[in-house]
């Protein structure tokens, strides 16, 4: 890419001519870029997104646009994000190889990045929707989770290193402040970009009133504005997931943060909740609660998968400042409790996160395809009803709630209920 | 001061030469540098401090050495801490007029701060243990506490602002790790530099083998390292206070660091109660009790402008991302729950923070002259052990003990126990 050509959006049309002196791209792809295939097929919120077909390879071209997507130039983002997305794959594939998509290019000025290309790999959310299964899911997410969290915190990095990338981090304002405001905020009055299913009132009413549940949202938002654990994913959810029938690969990390160690297992664990309770939209009965089952046995594998891989990187990783061996194993002592203690902690914080995710994908401005797609507006609010209760029981009870055998127990019983 | 000359320390010789041609100093104490009359007093642990005393005035010039000044040249430290400091006492000076000195000039390349003059202002720790009084002290230290916790955090700042400031303030690395080593870890287990009381031993012993308080103050460490609520002194003991009978000023903020919002006044009261422990060690019988009580009770003043002061900026200045009105007030909705949850987090985090201080200034590297200058030892270490048995309460319980007074009640507990 010329150095000095000023930021400019890709068309299918532009994107051979202006890619087609990158070694790293042609030395893949080739070098013909007139017989390159190009096809636009962002559907996100925020960026361009180009399938380009090569004669030996297919890569995909990611832009972010100046404005958010979905909204328009009305809300102007910066491009800053696709240094934060670059910047946050790159740790990850790093903490946790083979996770993400590998990357061939980046472009600062210009917003690009060129990575590999995800096939037959499919969005996890519409395979939730579809009511496809997937092998070995739950287990590489929990352990996405774990190693990210835990290889990114101070147990783990030298201080140094960790406070220079937090420092680097804090950059990523523009994304936080959407974090701030459509996630922890704005589900909880009636904030001017919200919407919600015809008659849900009742339900929406109820909770924009519990003042317990505002004040203990704000708590949890406060974690997020200042908490630095680790750096996270920061948008966790089944849209940022890509699957076959076997492998499982994580993407679109450009809300990258430093946050609370349970934030993104959190907020994943809220999507398979959310897929979970929307299945009687897209289920008939014979397939329905197989398939429900089998989307809490995800949660469950994710759950354990986190706790297994966590402590044994407790076990063996741990060469931060934070609980050191100098004070528990090389004194005899063990530190099987302080573990214990920090897993406490991971948990609150996660379902505290996993609540207001379920809250705001109903309330607030970017809704889920899981409810989205069920057109019947009656069976949807009632679906959606449930969903917010047990977020609602979530947040409030975050430091009771002890394990994922509650989460399941607690799912089950509100799928059972009527609360509209 | 030339911009092209190197670092240098500055003796009281090499002073008037290098200071004599910068106006913001020569227009408050006289452009004759010959008559300047140059001291140096530093006392501290770190830095060179010099009187300068003109013809019109007199003022302090404080400048910072490449090393640890206690420990000689083997302990290299950046001299980024006086830039750190300059930008921590400016931020003071904006969220809490006139509690802090005036600068004059700063100089980051030299390290060189020149700022006012206290006078005739003593080390409150000296005053402490001269059983010396201040009126109005614990109201100005609070309102201190409290404006600078609220006005540096979410509950008022920007959130750009308050990010940016965030990442600016990683960069004071090293000396968030003298605290993160000295203060936090090395207390707990037989550290290279640590040293204490003879006759101590039981106790310590007692507190090293304690895995439940290891656990505790390596979570407290976790929240010192990973959160970053607000810009706190970060190094608020009586040696960090200097008054008249009625002036109370703060001084030496060079360790500041966005932490915790209750840290600053737990580490102070933490000092006062290692202050009242103390006073056996230089009080007779007839003043002993009184002056005791006194200390008590500016702990108790200290709190109680605290928890105004914030209540009072939570009512009036909070324009930050963290429990808008929009939710609350605006919604009909009282946040006094709220306000109260978020005084009950910092109490638990200060008396946490409070406990760990009291046990890393007699076990860890640098201690307190309320103890170090009570020659007999046997006095030295029962008062010790008081003050480590009182600590160790205040960290396992800092989640139950509710309120200052059950501070009090417990000082004159240990205060009248044998723990040796």
């Amino acid at each position: 890419m010329r150095d000095d050509l000023a930021y400019e959006p890709l068309t299918p049309k532009t994107l051979p001519e202006r890619l087609k002196n990158l070694d790293s791209i042609t030395s893949l792809i080739g070098k013909e870029a007139q017989e390159w295939r190009v096809t636009e097929v962002g559907d996100g919120n925020l960026n361009l997104v180009f399938v380009v077909e090569g004669k030996s390879a297919t890569i995909i071209v990611k832009q972010a646009l100046p404005y958010v997507r979905v909204v328009g130039d009305s809300w102007p983002l910066s491009l800053k994000r696709a240094f934060f997305e670059h910047e946050t794959l790159s740790r990850q594939a790093k903490r946790d190889p083979g996770s993400v998509p590998q990357i061939y290019y980046f472009d600062k000025e210009q917003a690009i990045i060129a990575m590999e290309m995800l096939s037959p790999h499919v969005i996890l959310r519409k395979k939730l929707i579809a009511g496809e299964y997937v092998n070995g899911l739950g287990k590489t997410l929990g352990h996405f989770c774990a190693r990210t969290a835990f290889r990114g915190s101070d147990l783990s990095l030298p201080t140094n290193e960790k406070k220079k990338d937090t420092a680097l981090f804090q950059g990523n304002v523009e994304l936080m402040a959407i974090s701030e405001n459509l996630v922890f905020t704005d589900p909880y009055f009636e904030a001017e970009m919200n919407h919600h299913t015809q008659g849900l009132e009742p339900v929406v009413k109820k909770l924009r009133s519990d003042i317990s549940l505002k004040t203990d949202a704000q708590k949890i938002l406060q974690k997020f504005a200042s908490n630095t654990e680790t750096l996270l994913h920061g948008d966790l959810h089944s849209g940022s997931v890509m699957c076959t029938d076997t492998e499982t690969k994580i993407i679109d990390p450009e809300f990258g943060f430093y946050g609370p160690m349970g934030f993104d297992i959190g907020m994943l664990i809220s999507n398979f909740l959310m897929a979970y309770f929307s299945q009687p939209g897209h289920r008939t009965e014979n397939t329905l609660e197989k398939y429900q089952d089998w989307i809490l046995s995800v949660i469950d594998e994710i759950y354990s998968a986190f706790i297994n891989e966590f402590s044994n990187l407790w076990h063996n990783e741990r060469q931060g400042i934070l609980f050191p061996k100098s004070l528990f194993e090389d004194q005899g002592h063990s530190s099987e409790a302080a573990l214990y203690g920090v897993l406490e902690q991971i948990w609150s914080d996660a379902l505290g996160v996993c609540g207001i995710e379920m809250h705001r994908r109903i309330l607030s401005l970017a809704h889920n395809a899981d409810f989205e797609e069920i057109s019947d507006t009656h069976v949807r609010s009632k679906l959606e009803a449930r969903t917010l209760m047990m977020g609602r029981q979530l947040i409030l009870e975050r430091n009771q709630i002890k394990d994922v055998e509650a989460i399941q127990m607690l799912a089950r019983k509100y799928n059972s209920e009527k609360h509209l």
